[in-house]
């Protein structure tokens, strides 16, 4: 039996839950859960906010664990190993996106909060190919955000083959964008953040940022036309996306990662005469994530944490609910 | 002098006009206008659609010609040369996007038929650097739809690497469109045409397209999707963009190349699901009209045209602004 914490019904409160897993699958690996981060995706998830949440309930997919024992036809992961495991648990590995290594596009992709249980729990299970060892270097308190809001914002720098000759702004500096400015500032890119808050400045500068910018400010954002390569918006909300467009170089991109919930109102002549772009995108795949990882080793790169006991799970459950987290929680041992 | 036609009113006719374009500048080319294509901007540019259009105004920016002179300094081009002449005139050549080679999108860009006077004449005037020599190969009597409609639809396949394996739809069979057909089936890609209209099936298919689907068959688009990696939008009409973004395949892009009037009402979530972009470019730069021309050349791509007179100009011209041109018009001489 895995013992785990379980709302039972939406919004409900996390309680002491435990299920059987059943015999290991032989591609399946299972992780004894040392940390797990939350992300505001368990808070909607928990809270049904999609329409599609199965309950018993158990969040988490932003685990770091040791693995506890694998399948039979597991080669690549040792037991006692530290390992990463984010959104995905598994993977198709047939399709066409998978082929190409794509896998976080994979339609069939599995998600480690739906279908299964995720790592608010002593134990997780996932498919091997979804289950990513930490190497040296990474505090494995507070990596467990790097799996979801970390690889989120990396992964448009490598999808994009992002030069560290850009030109960046971050929209919003909170649980992605905070990482986004230690990424790019170690990438190598000119960083902005954009933020409405005058007290994220000095915070948005010691994270990497060169610049800050207030996003309220329309002379300042109308100061900025045709500046950046790249803007990754990771805010939910919505802004005036034309201004920002009008910031965009030539060949610039306006890129989502924060599902902002109503359409975009853009213009398509501002696209056309400057040759930008507007995309999204979503977590990254195995191979985005293992970059990622040896990245962050190699620079440092760790999220900023609050810390948890499991036990105090919906106290923490509850400071990301009211997005209070300063930038992102974990709940440890 | 220069013996040209021109507009002195808004949407007034074409009549005989002759102007003094003074001494030729050191890196200047005078052409001797051949042919002349009639693109929808230049109905625009004399309707003052856009609000700057200054009059008495001289269309024509589709040219094609010999070289009559060249300044003093212009050492690439040779008197008698063929030679083309499209939407830009000169640029800047000296800001970031021009060191670049992205002259197209260099701010600083001189209009053909802004600022100075157009090929709808005996001869016009261009910087030389925006003057792109004809290689062997191409009809000199069809190919001036080429610098402008051609090129525009040529571009996103160059700026965006399209490998000859992708999935590529075109969305408008007309005067774009039925040139976008022609380059991407020699481009190697498998090729849709999108179209209201069933009686254009057979000639889509003629023209390159391997599969033609009825854009008002809702259906039809239902069914495609998640298939395509590009398509390019000719029209300025609103369609259900939302609609074509779900046919677009995991790293698919939807790029205009028409300039849709309203704004987009794209959701980010579709996006960010796919990793999905939505974009827009305009003319080519002159190294790109090179490689379409080379391209055409030896793919024998050309323009289906519709022919008059100069002295016809506006009765080709209302042709034109009827939007009964098939698929494009040409004055010749």
């Amino acid at each position: 039996m895995i013992k785990a914490y379980a709302a039972t019904t939406p919004g409900g409160p996390l309680e002491a839950f435990e299920y059987d897993p059943g015999p290991l699958g032989s591609h399946e690996v299972e992780i004894d859960v040392t940390s797990c981060g939350i992300c505001h995706s368990d808070v909607s998830m928990l809270d049904n906010d999609w329409g599609f949440t199965e309950y018993p309930f158990v969040p988490g997919h932003e685990v770091i664990g040791t693995v506890k024992q694998v399948g039979n036809q597991v080669k690549h992961l040792r037991v006692g190993q530290y390992v990463g495991l984010g959104w995905h648990s598994g993977y198709c590995e047939t399709c066409h996106t998978c082929h190409s290594g794509d896998h976080n596009l994979c339609a069939s992709a599995q998600m480690t909060i739906g279908g299964r249980h995720g790592g608010f729990a002593e134990q997780v299970r996932a498919q091997a190919t979804a289950v990513v060892p930490l190497p040296d270097g990474i505090n494995h308190d507070s990596a467990g955000p790097l799996l979801c809001g970390g690889v989120t914002v990396f992964n448009p720098l490598v999808q994009f083959d992002i030069p560290p000759t850009a030109k960046v702004g971050v929209i919003g500096i909170g649980g992605l964008g905070h990482l986004a400015l230690q990424f790019l500032r170690a990438w190598g890119c000119e960083v902005t953040a954009f933020t409405h808050s005058d007290k994220k400045r000095e915070e948005a500068l010691s994270l990497g940022a060169h610049h800050v910018l207030n996003s309220s400010n329309t002379e300042a954002l109308e100061a900025a036309a045709g500046r950046f390569d790249l803007i990754i918006s990771t805010v939910n909300v919505t802004l005036n996306w034309e201004a920002y467009v009008a910031t965009l170089a030539p060949k610039g991109r306006l890129h989502f990662v924060g599902a902002a919930l109503e359409p975009l109102n853009i213009g398509v002549f501002p696209l056309i005469m400057g040759q930008r772009s507007v995309s999204g995108s979503p977590v990254g795949s195995p191979a985005t994530i293992e970059k990622m990882f040896a990245f962050a080793a190699r620079h440092g790169i760790a999220p900023v944490t609050e810390t948890y006991r499991f036990d105090q799970v919906n106290e923490a459950i509850n400071r990301v609910r009211e997005g209070k987290a300063h930038y992102r929680v974990v709940l440890t041992r």
